[in-house]
């Protein structure tokens, strides 16, 4: 009996789901080339020490470490058991897996800056669309086993790079047919203003994490967490006073009156909202698509605890379909310190490629072309008729059109039963009397349509 | 200072490289989708026990193993210490490590058609191209990390498959540029009929391992190795005939005269003549390229110790490049019998990417394109003239221009070393009187070359 089965989490894709998968990654791919970024690839297995410590405790306990082959050497015997014995106390030992798969694609990317720094020239643009494995617990839409979809500039402080990151959001959404996304849009400076305004740095990361649940809990539930934190009611007052400010679809001089007044006992506030107001001018000034509409610049968004240090972005899926974040990304400020090579600042971008999945799913946005692999099946009446069709074959295949011959000479029934499963549109059906007639019938599977052609005829049907 | 390193045996793939590599792949994908062929992912990870025991006692050692998460569960430490120490003895046990990472793409194929058995429409064909792991040791042209690329047609008979997978193989060759590729054909039905009318079946598994090395020690090397083993002089002396016959370029009457004349007395032998007969036919019958002056038929193909069971096939790189093999196949019986479901014969081929990737190098076989990313480079005079530029780029985008603005206002001198760096082959040059004039500057970069074009023009031009 077959009880084969595939580890939990992870996926066999079969051919729809690939051509609708691909037809997502093209779009990113070919969108992202269009603005000058390069792809790169680094390898699935990374050291361990590159990786461990680089996602904080949660993080490092969900990297999947990989055994080192030939353990079973007598000389290392004892090693290799004190060093299974820490791997049972939950400690970091890389004596028996010295390597491991890896998690993200921001930290192998910073690895590859930091290996190949005197190489590189920067600006330096790269995008990257591979898999990441994480042990989480598998559950809805979240897997082991994942692609992620990044870009990044680095090397480069421009504002420029972010005004471009937010029209690749645009261009990749609207030719995906999701062009009433939102793009949500906050600053990592902004955040630390206000928290320097209203007194609560000592509070900032526990702040953060709160501010950051507002998707889920609403405005409402977060003041409620944020009362709380044990922080004087004068000081959680003004920080309340933020989160009630209703933004506008775009930044409009009102927001930037409140965040200047507000925020003036700041520097490094002000200078969020002057990054922000720069940011949105350039997009007015710059925009011939329709950007500006689905920007919403929105003070509760945090990205979590991440490395962030100016503009943060994330993109929401239509709210008619409840998804939620499609995409995010920010700017920081060092990539490379970790690796021994300071001062490289950065802005990048991700696309959520198994939610926009779900959202062109649930809206039905995929294209006819993904249902269809095969176009034309070429039926078998016997061997002679079966010569002449590879021969025909090869030269529809030489124009593009994608066919096959049914192997076997079985009913014709099999054969039609066979091209309604691939949901193959075209048959062509070859008899002795075709053969002798150098033509062949041509059938519309769909309509029942039938017609008999020549083979140039043959050939420029648009299939 | 920077250490950081990728692990032994793995790659990074910069921008070019990759471009390169997806020149490769994307050959071979779109010939495989002429040919009906449909794609299929299945995940790097496997269940361990879906993988042990599939590729002998060598392969089983070299399948990289995942430590289970969560083994700092004192309920389960003394059971982790006892399955751990199995491991240093050198014994499969899945307990601390269920899962492992792929080794091939046949078996996880297998795995995924015993799963799946019930859903899919056969003859089924499909086609992966993935990376796959192998804890070898890493040497030159040899990886931890590589992709295989493979084609399968599974649930038929038919020696038509095996036909359109020798098509394949001159399709894709000579989209690369690679006509003078050869393809080496035999059937393990011949080798077996050999075997049987000289006497030596109890030796099959050895002879076949020695005849397996003609390559690397030539047909003199093998006669050696075989008289080293105890069999009969007359035996022996009948063994070498065959290795000795100079079989030619396509198969003609002398050949299939000896063989059938000197197979006469094994079944299987005559049905392994009467196979190749066939094939040959039907591609001199229905071959519009010309695939027959490629087909070689040699009685030393017998590629290693694999499942095969008819026609097998080795592709050989042009002599002058002496790369050897790039590619292989063959015809087997029984896919998913190991998964609990039997009966289910099959043939596939798969390209070697790498060697590929080589011969192509060595041969400068490389388009153009693969150099160049970004197509054409703004540079960067000023705020005024870098939001002009961000509207220009929007239009040059739209017509799949891939463009790109060098994000800082520094001096031209840094951004035309940016563009040669880059391999950037037009600058396009805005400075104040450009922008109240609304045209710009196009420089070829090659030639020095340069024009004022308006925004028309500009859209215009074949980058």
């Amino acid at each position: 009996m077959n009880k084969s089965t595939i580890p939990q989490g992870t996926r066999d894709f079969g051919p729809e789901t690939v051509r609708k998968r691909n037809h997502i990654f093209n779009i990113i791919r070919n969108i992202f080339e269009l603005y000058g970024f390069q792809p790169l690839e680094t390898p699935a297995l990374e050291n361990l020490e590159t990786l461990m410590g680089k996602y904080g405790e949660e993080g490092d306990k969900l990297i999947f470490k990989i055994l080192n082959n030939g353990l079973d050497n007598p000389a290392k015997y004892d090693q290799a058991k004190a060093d299974f014995e820490k791997i049972l106390e939950g400690k970091n030992v890389k004596g028996i897996t010295e390597r491991a798969l890896k998690y993200d694609l921001t930290i192998p990317f910073a690895r590859y800056v930091a290996m190949n720094y005197g190489q590189l020239s920067f600006p330096f643009k790269r995008y990257q669309i591979q898999p990441v494995w994480r042990a989480d617990r598998p559950q809805k839409g979240r897997y082991r086993e994942f692609y992620q979809c990044d870009a990044d500039v680095v090397g480069s402080h421009s504002l420029l790079n972010d005004v471009e990151l937010a029209y690749i959001y645009n261009d990749v959404f609207k030719k995906l047919l999701i062009p009433d996304f939102k793009l949500q849009i906050n600053n990592r400076k902004i955040l630390k203003g206000i928290m320097q305004v209203c007194g609560v740095e000592d509070l900032e990361k526990k702040i953060i994490v709160i501010i950051d649940k507002t998707d889920k809990i609403g405005i409402d539930g977060v003041i409620k967490e944020l009362e709380k934190e044990k922080i004087d009611a004068e000081k959680l007052q003004k920080l309340i006073s933020f989160y009630n400010f209703k933004t506008q679809t775009f930044l409009n001089e009102a927001t930037i009156f409140f965040l200047k007044e507000n925020l003036a006992g700041s520097d490094i506030g002000i200078k969020g909202v002057q990054e922000i107001e720069n940011f949105f001018e350039m997009i007015k000034q710059s925009d011939v698509s329709d950007l500006t509409s689905k920007l919403h610049l929105d003070l509760t968004l945090a990205r979590g605890l991440e490395y962030y240090t100016g503009i943060i972005f994330e993109a929401k899926a239509p709210e008619k379909v409840k998804i939620g974040s499609i995409g995010g990304g920010g700017r920081y400020d060092d990539l490379t310190g970790l690796f021994g090579v300071p001062g490289i600042p950065g802005v990048g971008i991700s696309f959520g490629v198994d939610r926009i999945y779900d959202v062109m799913e649930e809206l039905k946005l995929f294209p006819a072309e993904v249902h269809i692999g095969t176009q034309v099946l070429f039926f078998n009446l016997g061997e002679a008729e079966s010569s002449y069709a590879l021969r025909l074959m090869q030269d529809l295949r030489n124009q593009g059109i994608r066919c096959e011959l049914y192997p076997e000479q079985v009913k014709l029934d099999k054969q039609f039963k066979y091209a309604e499963k691939r949901n193959i549109p075209y048959a062509v059906i070859i008899g002795s009397k075709e053969l002798e007639e150098k033509n062949a019938v041509l059938k519309n599977l769909k309509t029942g349509e039938q017609q008999v052609l020549d083979k140039d005829k043959l050939l420029s049907i648009q299939y």
